[in-house]
């Protein structure tokens, strides 16, 4: 698969993703009690912007093992949520403090700081519901995928390393700390979408193993990519403002080992990527397209 | 059962919470991971503190149905995570801006807001992992248990609530919007503690409606009473201020109505929970004695 191929499918399936999304939060179903301003705020944080990643990885690894894409949206649409309320929460003035998100204001400033504590707690809550209420998942693969996320969202993960990320800003970090703190913030939702492919499909723990695995290096290539792109890219083509990272005097890889030093080694870990699917031969190139994608990116 | 009685069952059970919620929340299990000063938040959110009720419920009622305390357990102890991360978020500066709770300071207070919000944010999403890891649940059970609790602590129920209640300082809400928000707000999740017990000893649906028509019986006799309470009693009984409400120009039931009107109606709901339990005779005691407990309270 080529890449504008590839960008297509993940262009497709944010669309999926996005319908979806926008009728949950639209009101339907779990939300239909919900007060309007909070609701509201949920959709600002959640519609609407992202290239729909971590669901499009969580679909294409469910596909790896025979389900349908509508098999995993469930649980792809869960994973977003989660996504999407770390970046309301993140956005906040005791935490990064930003203004803009995806091209728009942050929660925050489109509504106040409480709706957006509440807001992100709701996208939190909800996730977990829609795992709980997917008609399309055995209650083994339910279980499993609920216990799954709060581990890789919760303090061990991906809470865990926002925590390290804000220490990171009084304090230097080793290389190995930031290595840590990396895997925790991001790694650990892009590895929970890549396992969480073979529970939607009832697939064995060595196929669950090997996802994760493969989901831990897309995680390291997506943070080194990403920490690259704020020190070359500029705000427009981002959407939100970049340098960001020095600005603050938050130590990077790429900052302390070189850009060079980056570029080789995310091919590396597209390299051991390729390795760890080996085994599926070519139905294994959609999601080895995404990890050369995120290696890769301009944005 | 007479008032001690059921205020040394009601300690009891509090200690072996407190006990599980302690191992947890000091690094055991799925905490093995996380950075200290988070974990440290958290056990400074939830240990050492309440009366622990919620859970007590949870136990009480799965006890109705055959089920043991420890098969309860996990359950009672993830809702009293999500009650404390709530009580966590709503401290914070954005919302009620608390600086005690429960005779010590507040998450916020004792560490930062980022540690704070982060807390929180572990908290809720722990208790939905100790329900699906949860040994002596039938995956059945697990599955029902997280989306109750996703609806009934999400933006339907108890953030919805939260929402609603910061809302109604900049506007007075009527008589039925107050009942609303206080159904969500704090009812859902007492409701949830009763429908709990149930669904923890797989009865059936029967059993489940009526045990959620007593919590929500139980819960609204909850509000009523603390609204009496930061009326009437000062800030050294309850361990946070008092008279907050009215000063934050809040309305409550109490304010609207009086003071003999609110008696009134702690003792028709407490008669209409005992109706709900009067098919159980007196197995249903312990539940009717912490309905008793709750509209009758003095902290």
């Amino acid at each position: 698969m080529d890449g504008d191929g590839f960008e297509a499918l993940l262009a497709s399936t944010a669309a999926r993703v996005e319908v979806r999304l926008a009728a949950i939060l639209g009101g339907e179903g779990p939300l239909a009690g919900a007060p309007e301003r909070v609701r509201a705020a949920m959709a600002h944080g959640a519609l609407g912007g992202g290239k729909r990643l971590r669901p499009f990885l969580v679909i294409e690894a469910a596909a790896l093992f025979g389900a349908s894409a509508e098999d995993a949206l469930d649980a792809a649409v869960a994973l977003e949520c989660v996504h999407c309320y770390s970046l309301v929460h993140d956005d906040l003035p005791a935490m990064d403090d930003d203004a803009m998100r995806r091209g728009k204001p942050t929660v925050h400033k489109a509504y106040d700081e409480a709706t957006a504590i509440l807001a992100g707690d709701a996208l939190l809550t909800l996730a977990f519901g829609l795992i709980a209420d997917s008609a399309s998942l055995s209650l083994a693969a339910r279980s499993t995928l609920v216990l799954m996320l709060a581990r890789d969202a919760g303090a061990g993960g991906m809470v865990g390393g926002q925590a390290l990320d804000l220490a990171a800003e009084s304090r230097d970090l080793t290389e190995a700390e930031i290595a840590t703190m990396q895997a925790m913030k991001t790694g650990a939702l892009i590895a929970f979408a890549c396992e969480a492919g073979p529970v939607v499909a009832d697939a064995d723990a060595a196929d669950r193993q090997r996802l994760r695995r493969f989901g831990e290096l897309v995680g390291l290539a997506f943070q080194l990519a990403d920490d690259l792109l704020d020190e070359t890219a500029d705000a427009t083509t981002l959407g939100k403002a970049a340098g960001k990272d020095r600005e603050r005097g938050k130590k990077t890889l790429p900052a302390l080992k070189g850009h060079d030093w980056t570029r080789q080694r995310l091919g590396d870990l597209v390299a051991a990527a390729e390795d760890e699917l080996s085994v599926y031969g070519e139905r294994g190139e959609t999601l080895l397209a995404a990890a050369r994608f995120v290696a890769h990116r301009l944005r």
